[in-house]
């Protein structure tokens, strides 16, 4: 073909056209190169999450072990560390707060057990061939208990309650590190050859259970830990793509891109911890997916190595009509299918100018009617959210002590308040907050088009600090969790999506819904049912709920829990909504087996081939 | 759950939630009646695509009986009928173009044999317990000649060549005409039960033999033509979808969807002809997805029968996680797992305006790297396309006599040239046209920031009716192939996906390589081989190739012509792009089995079951 012509000038069209596929292949052969080393001495990557994480992070709770969320000697709340910008500050109405909506009281305490207790843990059962073959082929890995605790769950409540009581279910029996998509391919030949079983370990946020061990899994259970493989392989400043291991997370791809200048643009909560190969296996969605698109919009090219071999399209294209589309086989298969190692995504030049920005409205009807109406002329900011009022109440909850842009919303709010929002109920508004990203003058002109018609709905703008703290809470309140489970408050979050006309039917049901259910089944304290209006899309809405109790008096508060949570998913569906929007296919136990998907273990995958 | 409430207010909110929930069944159960005679009565689709196709279409060339291109007995160019706006125009330039191009002779005639001969038809082979089960359940069908051999081929150039030298391969044995979702069930049902073999036909206007019979099948072939399942079941205008039996074609939908103020925005080229459902199977790309996206961003629900059942999602939601996404496995499947039924797309309010325009660039490398900045900044029209200079001489000889509009491109130019163009040189300039859509104060605001891009690669505006006939011409350029075989010239389309960093080479390395091919396969004139640039992506574009030469000569032209296609594909492909950008998947027959697609035959579908 291209070296097949006579001739000077074909000649130099074959040479030219070889460099040309040459040049293409190199990132192939790049990709195939094993650079653990490379990571090992990243200063920066070490502390963010390393291979040991109990060196960083807790084995029974959210994030890092130096960052959570306590009650001080004062019974003052207090975030400590300083990792984050809300770190060694002082919160005086988080407490009030707590105590009035939950009917908790800081005297009746549930702490966890005090320490992971290794001698507790029931021995590996391990496969010797398996074991033997991958130290001949110097694979790292671990037998250590610590090891397989911190990859036997993820962070569904009922996995975190367990281990907060020192319970552990059946464990991985040993933890395997590949430092590269080559490592993966021995290691699951290796597994298939020895009838081993393989669960995929990313980042460790699943919500979906998809990392819990099947209690009667009599082979012995590797966890494949992607964390090594956290390399991006090259940027391709021309076609604005990277190719990436799937193994780094979320803010080390943002760091390290950035430092070129381009980000990704993809932001899920969970990107301090969650890993690239976790997004395309769970089909995970940004906050600024208006922007940037979820993660099905950024994907060009994805290897996933299977117990049949490694699948992969044959190029690098934006779009193909030849057949069903691989990658929506593989995004949403949460591990069943085979092994996320690389991933070409589209990349972008980093934003010249990011505005923050807050809107109130009247009442979560005409916030709601907005949100509509800014997705029907489609100009959503690459991020809009709509809370109700208990999420504002909330906010407000989280006004730290002595902090400029920390002014509490409602401080916030003052500034207006006499002259804009008379006749504002603070018991029905509601908040939106937006980030806008562009060049600025563009950013401008986005920013009047949303406020314009935010005025047209009663929405008053509600300025810039009010917004900013807002996304600025994002990854703080996962902590929240922790500080409530230790004194007997116990909650989740939980999301859908659903058509526009239904977006204010589904709210209002899902929250009487849990409110009754929780009445129903003995709970003797008023829950927490709160929702907001995370995204918005063409035909529809995603809603992201937060439920929470005082599980005081209940014999078996996770059961309880689970059976609100699975009336809760009904109300849903009966109100037109999905099962999930971004979650995964599991995030609802006993629905999982209606999508087909397997707590991410190769024989579930196995039988589907 | 919604009903099992005690106490008025839970009563009410069931009561609320039992009439949301049969608000949104409603639809459901509407799609499920039959709605042929209303189709059947109305004119305007009578005159489009009847049931009897031969009414009003060739059986052995493209598009309306009454519309054809022809040399009059002065030998000038001539396209007949009224249906397009170029019916009953004169040509003059056309056949100069078409003898220096071609070096072809209008003395020089190959024109087809007369009419269609029924007798020469092999009777069907019939599956009479099928036929018998048909009958009794009232569903329409024939066992015609001319209704087999219209739904025995598509439009892929061997197949209209066979047709027009009266060669006929394999038939369909009987064509049927389900009128509605539930009809095709019970088709599928019985071809199941008595082992007959189902060819979906949708719009007839495939390119990737996927209707064409496999000369070996010894089953019973049944033609199920959709073509009466061409209803509107609703429009919800709070969600923006319209829910739209898969056998409407796409002019139809877009006239009933504007007569509500609504559309789809998706055109194909094949519109007049194409059906949602073929899009759908084929994953197709309209020319203005910049705005209304592609099939796959169109779609929210799709039905789809199968010979294991029914597959449809269980919400109508924007976005779910749960699970591999059951609409990329049917868009592309080319009807190898079943018949689409019915469809949910999202619709869009007409555009308040409409804003031709096109550009003028020294070089085609010039005009590639303004498409590339314009998808950089995307701010890429509703359409924006790329002709080079072969095409753009090509259109300069379509300039049709007499007419304001249609004054030649050339024409066009003159106004500006001594000013501006001066140094261009006509034999290298190239021509972007644009349609802009929206409200007019952003389509103005669009244009600018278009025409500012332009303006850095070297690129002049040079107006509206340039652009707008280039759009224009879509329709028409179809009806050319045949007037090319009525004179030994025979030719075709092919496209591709690509990184925007290897456009060039592979527009240059694959036009050079038909040439090549051409001469070296004993073509005896000159090929025409041009391509245009049709879409922009953020990550690369798509490529659009016509060739076409004088075959005087050859034993076996169609051979030549595949060989020649063939090596042109593999040139694609070593220049990094994709077999199709939207034709299908066997676009290219013997890389058809690389995706495992099966010439749209249940049997092929089966086995991967």
């Amino acid at each position: 073909m291209a070296s097949s012509g006579h001739g000077s000038g074909r000649q130099e069209a074959a040479d030219r056209r070889l460099r040309l596929i040459a040049g293409h292949l190199h990132p192939r052969i790049a990709a195939s190169e094993c650079k653990a080393e490379a990571a090992e001495s990243d200063p920066v990557r070490a502390k963010t999450v390393p291979k040991r994480r109990q060196e960083v992070m807790k084995w029974n709770g959210w994030g890092y072990s130096d960052s959570r969320f306590l009650f001080n000697k004062k019974g003052q709340a207090e975030f400590t560390g300083r990792r984050y910008r809300l770190g060694g500050l002082i919160f005086p109405s988080l407490k009030d707060w707590f105590e009035s909506t939950f009917g908790a009281n800081l005297q009746h305490k549930s702490p966890p057990t005090a320490a992971l207790n290794s001698s507790a843990i029931t021995p590996p059962n391990l496969n010797e061939p398996f074991l033997q073959d991958l130290k001949s082929m110097g694979i790292p890995h671990s037998l250590e208990a610590e090891d397989r605790v911190f990859r036997a769950h993820g962070h569904c409540l009922h996995e975190i309650f367990a281990l907060r009581e020192g319970r552990f279910g059946r464990l991985p029996d040993m933890v395997v590190w590949p430092n590269c998509h080559d490592d993966v391919v021995k290691i699951v030949e290796l597994a298939c050859q020895h009838n081993a079983c393989l669960i995929p370990y990313g980042g460790g946020t699943s919500v979906s259970s998809a990392l819990e061990c099947p209690p009667d899994e009599m082979r012995s259970i590797v966890s494949l830990d992607t964390s090594q493989m956290n390399h991006i392989l090259w940027i391709d400043e021309k076609n604005l793509t990277a190719h990436v291991e799937a193994g780094i997370v979320g803010q080390e791809l943002e760091r390290l891109l950035n430092e070129s200048g381009f980000c990704t643009g993809h932001e899920p909560d969970s990107m301090e911890f969650s890993t690239l190969g976790g997004w395309v296996a769970t089909r995970a969605s940004g906050m600024k997916k208006n922007i940037y698109g979820n993660i099905e919009d950024l994907v060009v090219h994805i290897k996933m190595v299977t117990p049949r071999g490694v699948v992969e399209k044959s190029c690098q294209v934006p779009r193909m009509s030849t057949g069903p589309d691989i990658h929506h086989f593989i995004m949403g298969s949460e591990g069943t299918l085979g092994v996320v190692t690389e991933v070409t995504l589209k990349i972008r030049p980093l934003p010249e100018y990011q505005k923050y920005g807050s809107v109130v409205f009247p009442n979560f009807e005409q916030g709601v009617a907005c949100l509509r109406e800014v997705a029907k002329q489609r100009c959503a900011p690459a991020s809009i959210r709509l809370m109700d009022n208990a999420q504002f109440q909330f906010g407000h909850a989280l006004k730290p002590q002595v902090s400029s842009i920390f002014t509490s919303f409602l401080d916030g709010l003052k500034k207006f308040y006499i002259t804009k929002f008379k006749g504002f109920d603070t018991h029905r508004l509601c908040v939106a907050t937006l980030l806008f990203e562009g060049d600025r003058e563009k950013v401008l002109q986005h920013e009047k088009q949303v406020y314009d018609i935010a005025a047209k709905f009663g929405g008053l703008a509600a300025g810039e600090d009010n917004g900013q703290r807002g996304y600025m809470l994002t990854f703080v309140i996962a902590y929240l969790r922790d500080l409530g489970m230790d004194y007997y408050v116990i909650g989740e979050s939980f999301e859908t999506s659903v058509p526009w006309d239904r977006v204010l039917d589904l709210c209002r049901n899902v929250k009487e819904r849990i409110t009754r259910e929780c009445k129903e089944r003995g709970v003797q304290f008023p829950p927490m049912s709160t929702c907001r209006v995370t995204q918005t899309y063409d035909a529809g809405a995603c809603v992201y709920f937060y439920f929470a109790f005082n599980y005081r008096g209940l014999a078996d508060p996770v059961h309880v829990y689970e059976q609100v949570e699975h009336a809760a998913r009904e109300e849903i569906l009966a109100n037109g909504g999905s099962l999930s929007h971004h979650h995964g296919g599991m995030a609802l136990h006993d629905e999982g087996s209606r999508w087909g998907t397997s707590a991410g273990i190769w024989a579930g995958a196995r039988i589907r081939f």
